[in-house]
């Protein structure tokens, strides 16, 4: 017999009552039924219930047995009585008669239960991380995790694409986050940098002719804390082809990511038709560029009924350019305590409050439109905005006035309570929109023209729509938005030099700037560049909202915590002097 | 129309005819056969011959074109005559007439041609890796590399293992090589480390109860430069399982190697009977713990035949404790001619030489032996040599003589060269062994006992081996050589932590040393660990051996040159005075 199972512990049925087993595995519990121990053996593949009275030989080690430890049994294999089977379990309908238990690794005092999964802090699950990971739900993650990962590269092959490691080791690439360095002993005084992404590797990879490139790519980037994201680094699916436009890239992710959640969601519905929704109707509607799409509220512009209306507030606000006026429909939400509480959820946000409308039956049995606003704006803008929003009796409207980018955002989290709050966002499924046409250039908070998202997207309208307002520019870039979330992100890149420098100079870098930061990538175009594009989808995102888990660290083997320190090996730490001295550096005391 | 392509370069045949297509691809070659030019358009697919002749609108621009220029040209598939059909190219049966011509990316003059692979310095190659990466063999390289590595992948997962990625920034793990630092800078003056192999993190995974783990995993070592490893990372197949021993490993792994070189070796030959040779035997036999079994060729020892004998260097060195006289017979090597080179090659190694007999046709018509030694020791004892060596007329055998260790490296060295150099060595096939029961410990150069290899192996005895001299006991420990590479390393760990402690005591490591260095994983053990063992794959090497290639630079997309620097992207390099800041460092002066 093999030294230590024939079976796992997941295994044996009903087929082999009389058989004689050997399992290994871990004591799940253990409990006395008045001479007869019950042992819950556990293993990676599941759970088998061994038992020992006094006549057998195991009874006494098993008496001493502590949870965790783990034992190897040699035993019987037993029908369990009609009324004691378990149909939760595969091994529900047998048990195992121990006759033989020897300890293969004993187990101290628990820092930490496996059994009963109760709530510990964070720091000790982490601290104890091998305990945390035999609880069933973080395993379940971790295994999911893996087949997620597994399944997006089938998918990838499958589309024809080839996964290509790109170093790891590599150059600092100012992409926007802050690099982690790593010190060169052969070199001192240079460092190394880890890759935030592997951009510019794909996109060389391109010009090296191989047409379709995939990677489960490991990126790093040294993030401040903050508590929904890894302080050190993320995987992406990273893929990028030549010859191809936008829609291109789209019909290839969409079938690897539709197919993903089909597979992985559980059974909740995955929308197959994907709209395309340009960054400023994404805005206007959802005050988001990753809209909620379960929630079927769209967000109307209404400046016309307030222009010049007896609302003094919206009125003068409109006298100014580029303000506007919007409402959010909530469809069920005609009361004033929601509306009270909707615009106290605006205050709380920052804003000076939200106004709003809402219809109610009246006194004499019509519907009547209740509210401070629409005391102001009289009886007819009032209905001419119901009218527009085609709302009724029992329904509210609020509203956000000003310069869009003061109070879009704020609208947008105003939208999702508000879909949230009312039970319109059904929860339960997956829907997915492209968002399209985002502008190439933003201006910074001191007003100058910078890059709003990737620099190296091509531009539409190439180099003509260069010489216009910069503001006006739109690029080929994309994301693709899931339940709130930015799932993927993309474009067409800018394989053109003479392009690619007008395209930075327009945000202040000069030729010299531009050949130092992207230098290599640069120098590639001038030899022979495909038209080339593509996208990243964030995995750990992507296994979040498949194990519908709030935090990273639950879909993640060994996380950092917050501070960005792993708690069980020990790290950041000290470096000794020589190590020092190798790479000839010295720590600067604090100032 | 697709914008860039109606077909790639590598789609079309003779079923094409007549079609209108649209092709996008580099400028590999043109030819001007008066008035007609010749473009051979490749893509990553494949090459398809264009034409134009001056009736044709993209007559002038395939005139100016450039090498490794990016075009899209328009055109008509046409039946090329039978006797210009090129049978090597999938699409040597037609050729497409162009009737348009647009450049998508102009080349500049080439500084590495891609077209006829021309010899050029590595550092250019590396400088423009871009270019070189088009080059048919290399491109295939990488290719080959991307499809060896998802059939590991595939090949596990159908072995019941599941892949999960462990931290790439954490802690020093100190394991022989030197780490790569990583400055914190949320916690100046601290590092993590880049792993030098996911050792620790893989025997924490079975801990946490996962059984059956593997990952495609990078490795970081700050190594010295060596021509034939990367300087700064490598690829392995990394794998480790519960409750199992050694012959699992072997029965798991096997398989998947075998069928690896199957499916990529060229049709080369697979042994699939893999031997068991433990290291004592291996050293013996073919100086070598990684020997090149394709090579017939076993040493033996003959020290008996040299004992008192008149060959009085031998005599007396095997008057000394320790010592031993070694042959390796050469059948086939009869010639004083190939014995001196043989000799000289034994000194240019750094021995005082190697001493021989060889067997000729004497001027009887006899056999007979020849060579210093055999007039030394007389005839007897030459011929009771060759009766134990099965030799005869036409053979050499050389002797090498002293305490193995001072002569074991170079005799297996000569052994490779005798095998090769009389053609004894197959060299069209692939051979493997299971090299087991390494020492675990060795004396270093000091005298004081040290690990021979991994410290975390299992002791064969365990506890009790560790009692008796340390220079005995065998451990846990095998390697899978193939073809004179070490291809596979791995070990059933000591998963118990008194074990461990006892086993560090030996190497002169304290408690407490063994708990600063691998406190999480020795914490672990203490909560319940199961017996586990694996082991870890070198992909790079694989890859070598499969593409044939000498060079570990020919089987890496991006690599390093031999000073451990990207040229092409230009790393390492200088830090911001900010990023230096930020991490609190400074870089010191030279000394």
């Amino acid at each position: 017999m093999h030294a230590y199972r024939s079976h796992t512990c997941g295994d044996l049925t009903a087929a082999n009552a009389g058989d004689t087993v050997r399992l290994s595995g871990w004591v799940h519990r253990v409990r006395d039924h008045g001479g007869v121990l019950f042992v819950d053996l556990r293993d990676h593949y599941g759970m088998t219930q061994v038992l020992a009275d006094s006549d057998s030989p195991a009874f006494a080690a098993m008496e001493r047995l502590r949870a965790e430890t783990v034992i190897r049994i040699d035993g019987r294999v037993k029908l369990r009585d009609a009324s004691l089977v378990n149909p939760r379990l595969p091994t529900g309908e047998i048990e195992v008669y121990a006759t033989a238990l020897d300890v293969l690794g004993p187990a101290e005092d628990l820092p930490l239960p496996v059994f009963g999964e109760q709530d510990y802090p964070e720091e000790t699950r982490l601290a104890y991380r091998f305990l945390d990971l035999r609880r069933e739900t973080l395993h379940n993650n971790i295994m999911l995790r893996s087949h997620v990962i597994r399944s997006l590269r089938n998918r990838m092959w499958d589309q024809g694409f080839t996964e290509f490691q790109t170093p790891i080791i590599t150059a600092s690439s100012p992409e926007g986050a802050r690099d982690f360095l790593v010190p060169s002993r052969l070199h001192p005084g240079k460092f190394y940098a880890l890759p935030q992404a592997p951009q510019q590797f794909k996109q060389l990879i391109m010009v090296a002719g191989f047409d379709k490139y995939f990677q489960i790519a490991p990126c790093f980037r040294d993030e401040d804390p903050r508590a929904d994201r890894s302080p050190t680094d993320f995987y992406q699916l990273d893929l990028e082809m030549s010859f191809v436009d936008q829609e291109d890239v789209f019909s290839v992710i969409q079938p690897v990511i539709q197919g993903l959640f089909e597979e992985f969601g559980g059974g909740r519905p995955v929308q197959s038709d994907w709209p395309r929704i340009s960054y400023a109707e994404s805005m206007l509607k959802y005050g988001s560029d990753k809209p909620d799409l379960r929630n079927p509220i769209e967000m109307q512009v209404v400046s016309d009924h307030f222009r010049g209306s007896g609302f003094a507030i919206f009125a003068r606000l409109l006298e100014q350019d580029g303000t506007e006026i919007r409402a959010i429909p909530a469809p069920g939400g005609g009361s004033r305590k929601f509306a009270d509480r909707m615009n106290a959820f605006a205050q709380a946000q920052g804003l000076p409050g939200m106004g709003y409308i809402f219809w109610r039956k009246g006194d004499s049995g019509d519907t009547e439109a209740a509210g401070p606003i629409a005391k102001n704006i009289g009886p007819e803008r009032t209905e001419a905005i119901r009218l527009q929003l085609g709302l009724g009796e029992g329904d509210a409207a609020f509203f956000l006035g000003g310069k869009p980018e003061t109070f879009e955002a704020v609208a947008g989290r105003a939208r999702n309570e508000i879909g949230r709050e009312l039970g319109l966002t059904d929860e339960n499924q997956f829907r997915f929109a492209w968002i399209v046409d985002f502008p190439m250039y933003e201006k910074d908070d001191e007003g100058r023209i910078d890059f709003s998202h990737n620099p190296f997207s091509m531009p539409q309208g190439g180099m003509e729509a260069l010489e216009g307002d910069p503001l006006k520019v739109l690029g080929y870039q994309y994301d693709l938005a899931c339940n709130g979330y930015e799932l993927v992100s993309g474009a067409i890149r800018n394989h053109k030099p003479e392009i690619m420098f007008k395209a930075f100079e327009l945000a202040g870098y000069s030729e010299a700037e531009v050949e130092k930061r992207f230098g290599g990538m640069v120098k590639a175009f001038r030899y022979g560049a495909p038209p080339h594009g593509g996208c990243a989808a964030g995995i750990d995102r992507i296994v979040m909202l498949l194990a519908d888990e709030q935090n990273i660290r639950e879909v993640i083997m060994f996380p950092m915590n917050q501070r960005a320190e792993d708690l069980m090996m020990g790290a950041p730490s000290e470096p000794t002097n020589e190590q020092l001295r190798e790479l000839r550096l010295r720590v600067l005391p604090k100032e």
